[in-house]
């Protein structure tokens, strides 16, 4: 194993507080997010107020922070987007026609709860408000056209929901590395290049910063998709809030499936290794960054 | 019946040359996302390519030429911007756990073409689109953070999805004329209001300008809706693209059902007279706009 920037106690310290702020973000944009239709809302907050990791907004704060020193308030703004684009995605996931799932971060899914209409009307409005956020909250009109750029373009249909519409096309389909890499990319590693690279512009970075940051969050990103495949072969359904062992149910391509456990292993670690390569010209400020790699990787060991 | 300002032949001639720019403008848009899974993309273009009238992308262009006399190339992305939101509505709403539709715009709907999952993921695509080609297309970036709030909010959460989660809510509760107020300024008149403040944005419009173009479209929206109502109980499937009688099947609250038949044409009537007096400080530029009104009208009567 690397070297340990923080320890992991820290770590998961630090991860608490951010998560903290991301959560009161989110409260204070929806509670400010006036006219909203009261069932709406209810079925918005349900699944944005769930106990999510929050490591996509975390990674927006402390991207923005190892540039520019701290959070500044569009940060916060832009990390509440962030989530909210993964949770409109996670409420849509789940849905009866795509994956089909009863519970996610340890609560019902939103269709479960409010029936399957309110849950694609609230992942719709979900998808919408997180635009009009950055629009409205982002005072400088230059980083708020340029933040709702990177995030449409890294969740959008050359994005997230491609990566969506080839894992649902792989399924059962027995595609190989490549099918699974393009998945993986476009599924999870985009969204989190997307944080990282909004993270930076928040904090005012370099073109040269926003190039690291973009390798730092790829690699994240696809080494966080890696672990989680791990995780759904080798945990329990409490140890993750959502029904375990359903890739292989749904006979979805994995990497322990594509490359085996082992090498599927080695794959996070050079992953890892690689994000924190890509933080080379950034001092102590970014070791949070650095350990969250880390601590990602360690997630599947 | 009030006076034409121009004829309706000349009227019809400005629509389908405005809604040969839109369609352009669409398929050029399509055409640059580079990156788009490709089966995505089919459904993507599938619905936004189906002959749709194009009414709100035409009041965008039309608002930027009543504003600055010419159609700036900004005002034709916005239009296309409306038109991918308008596009996704529509999708979303057919699917069988909303209105459960079958034919749109004269062919299947989207989810029975593809399939609801790849419906669900396309309507996304085209929403999440929108916001990336104001994001990207218009140069001016105090400009295109307007659009994208004016655009969001209008969409969103507390606009046109409020007025689809009414619209369901009410179906078979009988509510009266307030709730139906509220399902047609939500669901369709903001959606016309946001398309007229965007063309006058794109045309460098004054705030008294905004200002009275906001009333022209929530006037012209209405409108729209209490002529769409009215067709429903009137007119046949084949006439209109879509499922005939479908409103009163489904028990959806409508201003025939109400307050009859000719209280609804008389509304009609009183908000084509309100949107052409919120224009009373546009010069003979303005005259599509005025015409639009009374054409919507007509469609009714």
């Amino acid at each position: 194993m690397t070297e340990q920037y923080i320890s992991s106690d820290e770590f998961k310290g630090l991860l608490a507080g951010a998560a903290g702020q991301v959560n009161s973000a989110l409260a204070c944009l929806l509670e400010k997010h006036a006219g909203i239709h009261s069932d709406l809302k209810r079925a918005m907050a349900y699944s944005l107020e769930a106990p999510g990791k929050r490591i996509r907004g975390a990674m927006v704060l402390w991207c923005c922070e190892a540039v520019c020193g701290e959070i500044m308030p569009g940060a916060k703004a832009a990390a509440g987007a962030v989530e909210m684009v993964h949770t409109y995605s996670l409420v849509h996931d789940d849905l009866p026609s795509l994956d089909d799932d009863d519970m996610r971060r340890g609560q019902p899914t939103c269709h479960k709860a409010f029936g399957e209409a309110m849950a694609i009307l609230a992942g719709d409005a979900l998808l919408t408000f997180a635009f009009e956020v950055l629009a409205v909250e982002i005072s400088d009109a230059e980083a708020a056209s340029k933040l709702i750029s990177v995030l449409a373009k890294a969740s959008g249909g050359a994005g997230m929901i491609a990566g969506q519409v080839a894992d649902i096309a792989g399924e059962k389909s027995g595609g190989g590395l490549e099918m699974l890499e393009y998945i993986h990319t476009n599924k999870t590693a985009k969204m989190f290049e997307a944080a990282a690279v909004m993270g930076g512009i928040c904090g005012g970075a370099s073109k040269e910063q926003i190039s690291d940051l973009r390798g730092y969050g790829m690699a994240v990103g696809l080494g966080f998709q890696v672990a989680d495949d791990i995780l759904d072969v080798s945990a329990s359904s409490e140890e993750l809030g959502k029904t375990a062992g359903k890739d292989a149910m749904q006979e979805k391509i994995t990497y322990p499936a594509v490359v085996g456990l082992d090498e599927s292993k080695r794959i996070a670690n050079d992953l890892a290794d690689k994000a924190i390569e890509s933080l080379s010209s950034f001092d102590g400020k970014a070791d949070v960054l650095r350990q969250l790699s880390i601590e990602l990787l360690s997630r599947s060991r």
